[in-house]
C-alpha cells in the first residue's frame, strides 16, 4: 500500500537574520519526537528562509526610482518603494492587472510582486525572496544531514498565483537532494501506449502538500513529507524553469 | 502536531462504463483494511471516472471537420480525428504550439488537448473529461457516504501543464463536499497585517498531494487525504475556474 505521511514542524520561534535554519528545524523536529528518516523531504516556507539569510528590507530606506514612481501611478497608487523592489528583483515586467504586478525573477520565476511579501515582516519591512534559494536548500540540506546521519531532500516553497485558475498554490523555488521533475516519457502504459508529454512537477507537488499543514496563519513554516521514495540527486529548482523557446505564455516586453 | 496522511487506493481493477465507482472505491478501501472516516477526502484520477462514465472513443468513428483537417497541418500532422474532439470539447483555442493545442474548455478548464487522453484507453482510442465533473464528484460522494455513513469529501483529478514553470501538476477538475478554496483575507498575521491576496487554492493542493502516491504509471487511480481538516461544505470546482474578466493571461481567440 502507498503510504505518504506530511508532518507539520513547529515552535521554530521568530527567525532573524543569520539563524541556522537546519539546525533549528532538526531540532524542533526533535522536540516534537519526530525522528528524520532516509529520504524524507524537509519542506521549508520561504518566509523564514529569507528571514534567516538576512533578506527583510525596511521600506523607509528605499527611494523610488523615476520607473518605479510612474509604475505606482499606472497601478492604483501602489507602494512606490514596494514597486521599486520589485523592479530591483525583476529581469522584466511579464503583465499588469489594475493594482498587480507580474514579472519575471533574476531566478526565473514567474509571480506577483518578484514574490515580496509585505505580511508576517512587520509593518513598514518587505521580505525579499532568497537570492539563491536552490544554494538556500543544499546549505540547509547539508546542515540536517550533518545532524541527523540522514540523506534527505529539502523545498523551499513560496505561494504563487496561476492564469486561468482561482488561489493560489504553493510551488517550489528551491531543491536540494532529489530531481524535482519525474520523467515517464518513454514508458509504456498498460497497453502499450508510449507516454509522451508525462513530466511530473513532483517537488512542486510537495510544495503544495506541505501547504496543506503549514497553511497561511497556523505558525507551522515547515513540515516533513515522507514516503514519497524519490531517489537521492543533485537536483534544483532551476530545471522547473520553463525555457522561454517552448512558453507559449511568456507575455511582457 | 499536524499531520496529514495520503493513502494509494489499489485493486480497482479494469473500469467500464456504468461501474459503480463509489462502491468499488469504497470496496477497494474496505480490502485494504482502510477504514474511511469523517473528513477523509477521497481523490479519483480522471480517468478511472471517465470509463466509468462512458467517455472512451473510437477514434475511427470520428469524421473531422475541415476545421479539424487544417488544424493538423498546422499542428505537424497531429491526428485530425484527435483534434475533431478537441474542437467539440472546447470552447475555444488559448494557444497554439508546434503540435501543441490548449484550448478552453465547455467546463472553463483552460488546458492541453481539452483534457483527451490517448494513453492509458487501448489504441485507437480516447478517453474525454467527465461531462460534468462536479457532478460525477457529488455522485460518488452520495455513494460512498450512504455506504459508509461518513462525511466525505471528493476530488476528481487531471493533469494540467502550466506556463512559466515545467512538469506536470495534478489539478481538481471535480470537487464535493468541502470548498475549494480557502479564503484567508481580513484575517491578520502576528504583526497586525491584514492579509489582502490569500486565497488558497485548498483542492489543487490536495490533487497534486494525491498525485505523490497514485503517480503515473503504478495502478493507483485513487487516494484517500486524510487530515485536511475541512468543513463539509458544497463546493465545486467550477470555484477555481478564473473569470475572464480577472484573468491577464486570457490569450487566445
Amino acid at each position: 500500500m502507498r503510504r505518504l505521511e506530511i508532518i507539520g514542524v513547529e515552535g521554530l520561534g521568530e527567525i532573524g537574520s543569520g539563524d541556522p535554519l537546519g539546525r533549528l528545524v532538526v531540532e524542533a523536529c526533535e522536540r516534537q519526537g519526530v525522528t528524520l528518516r532516509d529520504g524524507d523531504v524537509l519542506v521549508l516556507a520561504q518566509k523564514v528562509v529569507s528571514k534567516s539569510e538576512g533578506r527583510a528590507v525596511d521600506l523607509h530606506t528605499v527611494t523610488p526610482s523615476a520607473e518605479a514612481s510612474r509604475l505606482s501611478a499606472e497601478l492604483d497608487g501602489k507602494d512606490p518603494r514596494l514597486l521599486e523592489l520589485i523592479l530591483r528583483e525583476s529581469r522584466r515586467i511579464v503583465a499588469k492587472g489594475r493594482s498587480t504586478i507580474v514579472v519575471e525573477t533574476h531566478h526565473g520565476f514567474v509571480c506577483a510582486n518578484a514574490g515580496i511579501d509585505l505580511s508576517n515582516i512587520g509593518t513598514g519591512r518587505a521580505l525579499l525572496l532568497p537570492a539563491d534559494p536552490d544554494g538556500s536548500a543544499r546549505r540547509i540540506r547539508d546542515e540536517a544531514q550533518r545532524l541527523t546521519a540522514t540523506a534527505l531532500g529539502v523545498v523551499i516553497t513560496d505561494t504563487f498565483g496561476r492564469p486561468w485558475r482561482l488561489g493560489t498554490t504553493d510551488v517550489a523555488i528551491g531543491v536540494a537532494g532529489f530531481a524535482p521533475l519525474i520523467d515517464y516519457r518513454g514508458q509504456t502504459d498498460p497497453y502499450g501506449y508510449e507516454l509522451k508529454a508525462s513530466v511530473t512537477a513532483v517537488a512542486d507537488q510537495i510544495a503544495g502538500a506541505a501547504e496543506l499543514v503549514m497553511g497561511k496563519t497556523s505558525h507551522v513554516p515547515a513540515a516533513i513529507v515522507r514516503g514519497c521514495e524519490l531517489p537521492q540527486h543533485d537536483g534544483s529548482a532551476q530545471e522547473l524553469v520553463r525555457p522561454a523557446a517552448d512558453d507559449l505564455f511568456r507575455g511582457g516586453r
